[in-house]
């Protein structure tokens, strides 16, 4: 979250205070009165598919440069969850996809974001990294490579997608996955 | 969204421009160059379900005092999806539920939203009307007042939730709630 110290409407400082008919502390403008909320994000993606194969990005930016993910970002306004994820595939992986349904709902609270991962169809083969991947390529099941993957939520996601997969039903991965301390990796999941 | 015109960092003044490595407009802070994004909101909310019954609230605050709705309402910071649609809930309808499965996810671009329904467990009769309620009741499925709902996208989910009810299966509904045009109640939904 950015800091908040200035009113963004008209300047003046902002102070910690429980509005009226609120129970939680905002960032209220002195001068104005406007009241200016932190929301959580929302993160978009999908699960690229191409008959037995899915289509993942090896990162070019930090965080986690060089490992691998799913074509995911952050939505943007005026978009919907489903044009969001198709717009991150297109910009990660420059492929262009039909997406399909909501396979992962995964709330992280401790950096204050909601995954939305869709399955999705590859339309076609003309793929190939964006400004933001080094190298984006087709993976069969036994080819993933789990010990580079960027991101816990996108290891669990796959992992669940494949057990899925193998019984040919994919029903929606709900749930929460939180940081259990401060190590490198060390995450929980739960289904909720 | 709430107007973009100074730095909530350092109070310089923000200019439009698409940064480096972007490709959308973004506000920029003209002094220490901090980038202010913009992005959608996330609406979390309950179906609180008491044997053939479900739980409505009538609006205590604009817009659409009066009217009825579930309980809903933004997701805070530091939360998951599910304990926000449990703690609005609480706070609109004084009531304890068990939050189950997700069955409502509906992108609302026009005004930058994203809900997240929940089917929930009602686990006692003590509720009543929190601050933001008139009145909280139980509704049979014949009895839901469908001409004082307020909101499409709730009046939308409950329609699908009773034809649902009916098959006795409850797949996840998502898509897309557009706005046709400026008058009110014209709206089209989209399943994606």
């Amino acid at each position: 979250m950015p800091p908040m110290n200035f009113c963004s409407d008209c300047g003046a400082s902002l102070v910690l205070q429980v509005p009226e008919g609120d129970n939680r502390l905002r960032h209220v403008c002195v001068s104005c009165g406007g009241i200016h909320y932190q929301n959580p994000k929302i993160v978009v993606g999908c699960i690229p598919e191409w008959e037995d194969q899915i289509l993942l990005c090896r990162r070019a930016i930090e965080p986690r440069r060089g490992f691998w993910t799913l074509p995911a970002g952050f939505m943007e306004t005026g978009e919907t969850a489903q044009a969001g994820a198709a717009r991150e595939t297109l910009e990660e992986a420059e492929a262009r996809v039909e997406v399909g349904g909501l396979y992962a709902c995964f709330s992280l609270s401790h950096v204050d974001q909601v995954y939305l991962l869709f399955r999705s169809r590859l339309l076609d083969l003309d793929f190939g990294p964006g400004s933001e991947s080094l190298e984006v390529r087709l993976f069969k099941p036994g080819e993933i490579p789990w010990n580079e993957m960027a991101f816990f939520v996108i290891q669990e996601t796959l992992e669940g997608y494949f057990k899925d997969r193998a019984k040919g039903q994919y029903p929606l991965r709900s749930g929460e996955i939180r940081r259990v301390s401060e190590k490198p990796g060390d995450y929980r999941i739960t289904y909720l």
